[in-house]
């Protein structure tokens, strides 16, 4: 048991708090955005920073971050500020050796794998956007200057779920915390927080000198999300290690307007120099650009670590001038700086008793370029939040808590043998010719450039089997998987672009009363309601017609899954939302001739068709989703948007089972 | 000469004002947020309701105005909030004629007019977008509950550019104005207001007894825009009459969430009974739906004046009831009602010595139905404000600003010609056979709303030659027209797609130096700069770019328009935005290809291709603009959108002097 220091004064201040999220980056945002749309949960927010002390640096935001933004709401103010990244220019030596030439263009997404493609924002945008969508749903208000210093869990209590068993004493700063140390340096930058070239300890310590307590609080939790970082205080307190390594290539990062002749420098480059190194160019908002640029010559001491003191902007931009030679590069304004190590690591462990979570960065960090750090972060209390908010309110079983880790560790470690195999690519010198076996392949480079696009999306992440995903098991599975087994199986070949474990993709259907066009995944609002899509097929058939009104009736019934688990007070806007597309022509039907089920009275955006639209063609769903237009099927998917199960339409007996293995019945 | 009354005392305080605009509905709205982007020119809105009291209830918003309120950066919002309507359906007698049958459907709006689609969204959504813009862009601020007074023109001074001729006594009132009069009734209702049911002196008399004067003040203008309304004081005190006729018909309007089980409750419908009257349905917001609902059967005094105090939501309803048979109608909740008249009236002068404008509704009233009410009148002054603006700002010849009335008034009797021969299709009988003449043809009437499309959408209007529009004179003039001649003749075949006097229609093109697709129309954003369009042909070609850069080396030379038009404070953004689109292969070109003028430094969104994009299609410019691709040429278009002047690259001389006629060359 981990011991708290709870001061013994009568002041201390006690309270409960259903949900403690320690840190307000894009992973603490996301979690608090998520649980504030989870009913009757009381979630607290807190930051050591204050206010005014901006953190992070990142800047992409990938496909899948952008549908999930969208689910919110908000993805379309991103899509409008952003700047969109679109192809990506391959630079290589040029014949003579002395300078380099450009050897390709590709697009910087592969066309098809989303409607959105990937865009390019300082994180600090997407945290105003989060804080105006809390304000929008009532959510947590971030509480700055707060910072936890003792964490306590009674393991008599974790099973039990109406226990608080965290105990976390919180302690406010005064307000007047300094801007973190620059290094002697006037630019702002991020040496600071730079992960391999500062410990933890030196951050600590950093704050410490700057911050003076002011009061402290007790708060017992139900559960604590550890969003707090690379130098996670969470993931100390559990003792959980971060395992992985660290590699020598040292990198620096500029965000400057430029002045330069080198025509590429509005698309994102990989530009590898003979003999000086590469560089990243990604482009940013406004005329901004940020450099990644591989520094060959940095000093360091006897034990081999850097220097951070001789890290600066001139050095870096001198280097980067070398690699992008013969064009001429300099700026007119410099934003930011920092300079990092290369070096990939999870966490060990992702959840202790399923009480205290660890998150983003505090679970694995990896190198910047590839521009999935604030994404997988976010994705991680995406994938969390609801399942814990849904465990608060008692409708969600305890036992699927431990897909969050299942699901996400096997994201972190795709993500960082990823990053690994990128980084090497990048950091290599070029081959100079076939026979340089110790040279980097450009022709390889680009293929896996090509091929990451798929990863890089984000598009592609297939959790596994468990009381959440009804799939088969991995053939070769971990003993000590904790998580609960499916308990039913899919029809995937009902629905073969549906796969189980994948989010449900989008494509464009018609609303059947008003013929207005919609993207599917529209319709599935991140509102923490669970999809049931009923694939009507042709309801003009009339066995067709009997089938649906056969599942109908199974809705209806009071103790269908929908009536079980569904809470007293949630009967207007449900647990379960039920969605409708048939493939009759939209015309030949009527919205009146569903029944009710599908569409309840007032509602008239329950009922879709696979149909032409007036002013923006057909979205061929079935074809897409590869249903069959006459037999159609029925998917339930998550509040996240994740796949459960495909099944028939008359399968309400594995609907139950599924349900079953994963919910709470509620009392009437 | 109008003659003020001004208040002898002291204390009256006295101010200069460059443009006072008189009421906040949509026109007033549209003029403030035109004027924020007008650097420099001092606007001041005043309007006699208090914040809390609403006026209008207007919802339609066509594509021309989405358009335009996309160029402000806004359109995003509305598309977002609002209701899209997107098919009509049409139901008339069944063969019984006892009730009512569907009989055909079609697209609301033809495909292809516009990117975007008409929707529907309350009047009070629209300003607040119109409140965040002005916010944004530091315009003026409502005056709630402030009125005009008296108003006096000093004719000796309206040619004097820099004079402030309108002596305008401002009352302010005390905040208490009580909501207006409901006639009895608990449900809101527009009674007080519909035009043809309320007088001048009933209006006036109503807002004197609920409002008790503060204090006055004096406003010297150089502009006052009477946007006040159907009753509009600035009207009156100009002495100009309203020209045209009002029908008998009489029309009642509910705003109500309904139980039906009428299949076409989300779309638009024209509803023909054989003997109660005709019903049009347009859906909105949520599950609110707005009724336009002939009554035939209406209590009228001894003048044939109808008795407001007998309109009830009841007796409205029940006529609905009866229309729609054998359909049921009730409903759940009402918002709002109203009963109008239908009359079709312009007033007979536009403005007075091109100081005092007259605006929206102030100009002219026609029914409700087309939608078209609240888009007129923010096109009134889209068209206006900006003129008003250059004007104040010295860059604009004073004699350009009659062109508003010259252009406006053609679209105010355009759109009451509309209107009447809609309205009396809609309100007439249906034809029983094709032997009854005095029935309407179900037939005409979808014909007519067919070809309505084009005119209802707002993209096809056309402005006439003058100063600001380089084409020939309309054959049959009328010799009083005020507006100075065009001065130079376009040459229209370079540019089929580009007609002179229409707004510039929006296509696809793709940035050179990132490859994003884009509107054209989005770079063409309204903030009071002329665009000079560059149509650069094929670039590859030796003789083509010679000729490009024989126009970039013109719009270098000190005395080119630029340089001459282009007040000294705003060299950096400019009143000229030079936009390049080429049609060569986009791999094959570079940015740094084009002469400077034609991208400048840190500016890489001026130069644009015609070519296929990664993951959007080709917008095919060339062809949909019906320029050459070999050779291109040259357009200018107003800050509003407008095309002025289709030529060749090296027309240079004409584009010189259409400036001459409409511009003032500024001090160095």
């Amino acid at each position: 048991m981990l011991t708290a220091q709870v001061p013994k004064t009568k002041e201390v201040q006690t309270s409960d708090c259903d949900v403690l999220i320690v840190g307000a980056g894009p992973a603490g945002y996301m979690a608090a955005a998520w649980l504030a749309r989870h009913k009757g949960v009381k979630v607290r927010i807190v930051e050591k920073r204050d206010g005014k002390i901006f953190a992070g640096q990142a800047d992409g935001l990938q496909c899948r971050t952008l549908e999930v933004l969208q689910s919110f709401g908000f993805a379309d103010r991103a899509w409008k500020d952003a700047n969109h990244m679109l192809e990506i220019c391959f630079w290589n030596p040029d014949e003579s050796g002395k300078g380099v030439v450009r050897t390709g263009r590709i697009p910087d997404m592969s066309p098809g794998l989303s409607r959105f493609q990937q865009i390019v924002l300082h994180q600090g945008w997407v945290e105003g956007y989060f804080k105006d969508n809390l304000k929008k749903y009532g959510g947590a208000q971030v509480e700055f200057s707060t910072m936890p210093e003792s964490m306590e869990i009674d393991e008599s209590k974790v099973d039990d779920n109406d226990a608080y068993p965290v105990k976390v004493v919180l302690r406010h700063l005064k307000e007047e915390a300094s801007a973190p140390e620059q290094f002697g340096h006037e630019v702002l930058n991020g040496l600071f927080r730079s992960t391999n070239l500062v410990t933890t300890a030196e951050e600590d310590n950093a704050l410490a000198e700057d911050t003076a307590k002011e009061s402290t609080e007790i708060v017992n939790c139900k559960y604590v999300l550890g969003c707090d970082g690379a130098h996670s205080w969470v993931r100390r307190q559990l003792g959980f290690e971060m395992l992985g390594e660290h590699t020598d290539y040292v990198w620096g990062v500029l965000d400057i307007v430029p002045i330069t002749d080198f025509p590429d420098i509005r698309n994102r480059c990989a530009i590898h120099s003979a003999n000086s190194g590469s560089v990243m160019v990604i482009p940013r908002e406004g005329a901004l650009v940020r450099f990644y640029i591989q520094l060959s010559e940095v000093e360091r001491d006897a034990e081999g670590r850097v220097n951070r003191a001789k890290i600066t902007p001139e050095m870096i931009l001198k280097a980067c001038q070398k690699i992008m030679a013969p064009y001429t590069i300099t700026y007119e304004e410099i934003q930011w700086f920092t300079a990092y190590q290369i070096g990939q690591r999870v966490v060990d462990d992702f959840s202790s008793h399923n009480r205290v979570f660890i998150t983003g960065d505090a679970a694995h960090t990896h190198s910047p370029k590839a521009g999935q750090g604030m994404n997988t972060s976010m994705m991680d209390t995406y994938n969390l939040a609801w399942k814990v908010g849904a465990a608060c309110q008692g409708i969600l079983d305890r036992s699927a808590l431990s897909t969050y880790g299942y699901e996400r560790s096997a994201v972190a470690h795709d993500l960082i043998n990823f990053d690994r195999k990128f980084a090497k690519l990048f950091s290599g010198k070029p081959a100079t010719d076939a026979a340089d076996e110790a040279g980097v392949s450009m022709e390889e480079f680009k293929k896996v450039f090509e091929k990451s696009h798929l990863f890089a999306s984000g598009v592609s992440i297939d959790y596994k089997a468990s009381n959440l995903i009804a799939k088969p098991a991995p053939e070769t599975e971990d003993p000590h998987n904790p998580v609960k087994p499916a308990v039913v199986e899919s029809k995937q070949s009902l629905a073969t672009g549906i796969p189980v474990g994948q989010r449900f993709n989008s494509f464009q259907v018609m609303n059947q009363s008003d013929s207005r066009p919609w993207q599917f995944q529209d319709l599935m609002k991140s509102d923490s309601r669970w999809r049931v899509t009923v694939f009507a097929g042709d309801v003009r058939d009339a066995e067709q017609k009997a089938r649906i009104e056969k599942l109908a009736a199974h809705l209806d019934k009071p103790d269908s899954f929908i009536h079980k688990y569904t809470p007293a007070d949630r009967k207007r806007d449900g647990l379960f939302h039920v969605l409708t597309i048939h493939s009759a022509p939209r015309v030949e039907v009527e919205l009146h001739d569903f029944p009710t089920a599908l569409r309840p009275q007032h509602d008239y955006w329950s009922v879709y068709v696979d149909d032409m639209s007036h002013h923006e063609g057909h979205g061929h769903a079935y074809k897409n989703y590869g249903v069959d237009p006459k037999r159609g099927c029925l998917v339930i998917s998550r509040p996240d948007q994740y796949v459960s199960l495909v099944c028939e339409l008359e399968d309400t007996d594995l609907v139950e089972k599924f349900f079953a293995a994963c919910l709470i019945p509620q009392k009437k």
